[in-house]
């Protein structure tokens, strides 16, 4: 084995980022992708007692090799509750925790805040976290941020992920957009425009439940132009997230995202005081879980 | 006329507060009600230009008499736009706004704050809000809350309506339990209870939208007794919206709510520093609609 940029390179192996709806599977062969493949496969479309199978169908595709997963293929809903580990997770306690289901398929463990006053859980996420340390892409103490369905921020120190929350920021747009009454109103496309922005600047002075119902009353008034409501309460919901999190003025914020999400958190974070760096989360997830990978050896 | 509590007493009259999913009639006579009827014949059950022939039940059912209608039934989805009297809203200017559809047929207009930096409307609201101070009911300076679907907060001065603030507070605890992730969690009967008043207390300390995702991470770590975390997302919600309102130690409110939503309002209340007063809502609105009737001759 040698190495490359921290991460030890090892024997081809099948990486599976396996979610609720989708699923994402790689060859990888000495820390690079060899091969790809998407679908939606998620662990809810997958028949009971159907894992093995699934798992028989990558390894024709992609190659008879072993095979490490993470994701919610790990939780009681997936193939096998992989548990979790406790924070401070270091890279290291991650790989010592692996659930092997037989010499060859292992999942990773989740991780979790259990303290006094705090309950946290994360599932699939630490291995693009860990992973972005272990590449060089992000520094060892750093605040990563993961836009999404249920966007995780985490405080990482000395590599390890020694804190982290989880906010609903994502799913509650989807719930709004599709369920309330202002979602009549949520017309338009996102993006990090001069709507999405004036939704950022409006949270900081008011509370999220009565900013929210002010796109309903601005648009009763005829206040608002057609179109501009979605990216606004995209802006209240994000901007929101990012004030609770940004403490001091210029923090730094290294951003697992792409495209959309990276344009709307960069925006966000940069109207909250921060300073957003964005990070490769396909790379990351990448050295990760090839790192967790060599660890288990 | 006779005054009986500051409210103009006359002829009898049918008042009807016309929601979007339930309607309300009452005789008033004598500024008190001599017969009530309650149904589901919201504006929504109401077949396009149905609006007369209900009203032509109503006297069937009360007597052939004038009608004074207040909520939905004046928005653009009802029977007539009734538009909006900026705020501040005095029960004269209300009056003087009605939207008269005949001789004997009349609709109470919302209120509205257009303000330079805020936007906010009501429609139904302000006949209680404004019939709490006609009646000695609630000062003429004074905080009102009437919990509900949307929350409204309305600040009174000299008997006006003199600013007010809406709140999505009761449709995000339904969004939240028929659709979100968290809602699987959320069994059993929400009251004033203890993991109540834990949701009040922790939204001091985290932000909306990470507090709500902790509710999904107790369950999975078992922190949280079954049952236990409706009544906490009511806290978190109803905690969150009281102490955005609550500015000051002592601030008194008065509550137009019963039942379920005073005691669960009355405990955040408390819990956010502030000091609550329950008032009769039914009540208001009956002094509320026979004042603005009494105005209207």
């Amino acid at each position: 084995m040698r190495s490359l940029r921290g991460v030890l390179v090892s024997a081809p192996f099948i990486a599976v980022d396996w979610g609720t709806t989708n699923r994402r599977a790689y060859r990888i062969e000495d820390a690079r992708v060899a091969a790809t493949e998407r679908d939606d496969m998620g662990i809810l479309a997958v028949p009971a007692g159907g894992f093995a199978a699934e798992v028989a169908g990558l390894r024709a595709r992609l190659g008879q090799l072993p095979v490490v997963m993470a994701g919610m293929v790990g939780s009681n809903r997936g193939w096998h509750d992989a548990g979790y580990v406790p924070c401070a997770a270091t890279i290291e306690a991650v790989a010592a925790a692996m659930a092997r289901l037989d010499d060859d398929v292992a999942i990773v463990p989740g991780v979790c805040v259990d303290a006094p006053t705090r309950a946290d859980v994360m599932r699939g996420e630490e291995v693009q976290l860990l992973g972005a340390v272990a590449a060089g892409l992000a520094p060892a103490d750093a605040l990563l941020c993961q836009p999404g369905t249920h966007n995780k921020w985490a405080v990482m120190k000395d590599g390890a992920i020694a804190d982290f929350t989880t906010a609903m920021t994502g799913e509650m747009f989807a719930l709004l957009k599709a369920r309330a009454l202002i979602g009549a109103e949520m017309t338009g496309e996102v993006d990090a425009d001069a709507a999405f922005r004036e939704g950022v600047e409006a949270c900081a002075d008011a509370d999220l439940l009565s900013a929210l119902f002010e796109v309903r009353a601005a648009s009763v008034l005829g206040r608002r132009p057609p179109g501009a409501a979605a990216a606004c309460v995209s802006g209240l919901l994000i901007g929101s997230d990012c004030r609770a999190r940004i403490t001091r003025p210029g923090q730094v914020v290294h951003l697992l995202a792409d495209g959309l999400l990276a344009r709307l958190y960069t925006a966000a974070i940069t109207i909250a005081g921060g300073q957003a760096v964005v990070v490769d989360s396909h790379a990351s997830f990448v050295a990760g879980i090839t790192r967790i990978r060599n660890l288990m050896s």
